[in-house]
């Protein structure tokens, strides 16, 4: 059985209100192949808010949220070697997987069918997971992320979720050879990223969105090449056949055949949202210009680890606005809206621990 | 302009009835690049009813149909040095493209914007073209293929199309890797050929079907592995996550989700069929198992004589009804109920020139 001994404090939402208020918990006491951290930010997730909600329909309450974790090391488990006491760390959106099955062995524990999520699951005791909205977390070192020196603690806890989340495919799917025209559609938390990484690699990025007013930012501050506003008819039509790939961010139900319009001969659409509904998809594209339409999950730990180094690397980070632990419901309102540019990012270190 | 000046006949539709009869017409003169073909055999692909019915809205009427065509080269031009008269050649679904974009650079052909189709398309010279359901066809060079010594004029034919159709997509989706196991949608004239093609690269073969009654014969005569009835949800539910790739040949309207359920993680759901309305997408498959849907139309002629060169050395041939030419009409309307296994040929060497 679980030893709870460690006493812990957050935020949790206990009905479909999605409302959040304070919540003292336990974790388990630090095994052997375990880092306890002492979290200082955890950005602001559109899951946060759908399972805060329950709007996909496997919340259990009480949930606290929270999947892009960066924190300091406060204890390790005597199997720990790779990780010491003080050490800057991450915690993205898997805590734990089966380890074994074939899928684990290609580094792809996020798509193992044991995965354990940061919070809202099951963990291998038989507790339930809790997430980063909270003082302290314990994990097994395997989930353990090292966060690159240069990297800020706060503007770069996003890539732990956002981050791999549009990185992985673009390797998966070969979207990082130089000169090559990426679109991004949908410009917010993952978007953001995709036209960041996008512009590492080399690549020509368009951002493709229904907001012409994000035309400016996305060409100044993001980096973009060029800006298509999906909703007009002579832009698209202008643009028809020039892209190689796209990178669909676009979480709501929405048309794909646009998207496949864009696209040259061999061209890939890569959809890492998750509409609740069945898109439609036109097969003529598909057919007649060799077109495909593919979709990732996050990353590995491997694969993280690396997106991680390669942010370092480049001076990649997401564009946040941090706010303060009792902000929060005030936040996950905004996130409905699409109200942020481009991301929350919770100050914990320095504002739960003051309530 | 052309000189219209060999004589030929065949058989053509002249409204949207789609009925056939016979037909006299003129095809140019044999030039510098071309070589001319008594034509022996012509397959009757699905293609050859949509357009005699103008079901794709894009006919000329009169159209001559076929294009899975073998015969004899009878006349060669001035520039022609691989192929003599006599040689047994094969001509598919293209007699022209434009040679210089990147995609004829790269022996795409088949995705070439000026591709010109063996019939109901404008020449170079502005004329029609005709296909295969007629005694001789004039073709450029670079469109004709050598037909392996070993490989049958009449059971070879419709390799021209069905069998690049599917190969053509197995090579480029990597569906190629022995121990691999492929599902095929769809057992009529593409899907038969894509089960041959998949027990020669050494794949395990299961064909889903919505037809118990084809079982026995897709596991004797074909040399499936194993049949799968597309509308038992037992039989779906225990083959859930055992498939790396599908190649889906259903051109009617049909739900994507129970095949994307059939794949591995990872797995390719390729569609070569053309339904006239887009198909239900369902995103969350495609996300959380990483799996892709693709299609894929035709093949270059480079693959295609690669193609045809596998066939004869592993013996692949299709299943088929030989019929004669004024049998047309019957065979289309028994094409339009799927009933036939798997391919009709017409002998139009000794059927069209008795009339």
């Amino acid at each position: 059985m679980a030893n709870l001994s460690q006493k812990a404090f957050g935020w949790a939402a206990t009905d479909t209100s999605g409302v959040l208020s304070p919540f003292h918990f336990s974790r388990r006491e630090n095994g052997a192949d375990d880092v306890t951290i002492k979290i200082l930010y955890c950005g602001i997730c559109h899951s946060d808010l759908h399972t805060a909600k329950n709007e996909w329909g496997f919340t259990k309450y009480p949930v606290v949220p929270g999947h892009e974790i960066v924190g300091l090391v406060t204890k390790t488990g005597s199997n720990v070697e790779s990780f010491k006491v003080g050490d800057r760390v991450g915690v993205g959106v898997l805590v734990g997987s089966c380890r074994t099955c074939d899928i684990c062995q290609q580094d792809l524990e996020n798509y193992c069918r044991k995965m354990i999520f940061t919070y809202n699951s099951t963990d291998k005791d038989g507790t339930r997971t809790y997430g980063g909205y909270s003082d302290i977390i314990v994990v097994d070192q395997h989930f353990v992320l090292r966060f690159p020196d240069n990297l800020p603690s706060d503007a770069g806890a996003p890539l732990l979720c956002a981050g791999i989340t549009v990185y992985s495919p673009m390797k998966y799917y070969g979207m990082t050879e130089p000169g090559k025209h990426l679109g991004v559609a949908g410009l917010g938390g993952l978007g953001h990223v995709a036209v960041k990484f996008g512009k590492a690699f080399g690549l020509k990025v368009t951002v493709i969105s229904t907001s012409p007013k994000k035309e400016a930012e996305a060409i100044n501050k993001l980096g973009a090449d060029a800006f298509l506003v999906s909703s007009d008819p002579v832009q698209l039509k202008a643009a028809m056949g020039t892209m190689d790939f796209i990178i669909d961010t676009i979480a709501a139900v929405h048309p794909l055949a646009p998207l496949l319009d864009l696209l040259k001969m061999n061209g890939k659409l890569v959809t890492v949202g998750l509409p609740d509904k069945p898109l439609e998809l036109p097969i003529f594209p598909l057919v007649l210009g060799r077109k495909l339409v593919g979709g990732s999950d996050i990353g590995g730990m491997k694969e993280t680890q690396e997106m991680l180094d390669f942010c370092g690397k480049h001076g990649i980070t997401a564009d946040i606005e941090l706010i303060r632990m009792d902000y929060i419901n005030t936040a996950l309102e905004r996130v409905s809206k699409s109200d942020v540019r481009y991301r929350f990012v919770i100050d914990v270190g320095n504002s739960l621990a003051s309530l």
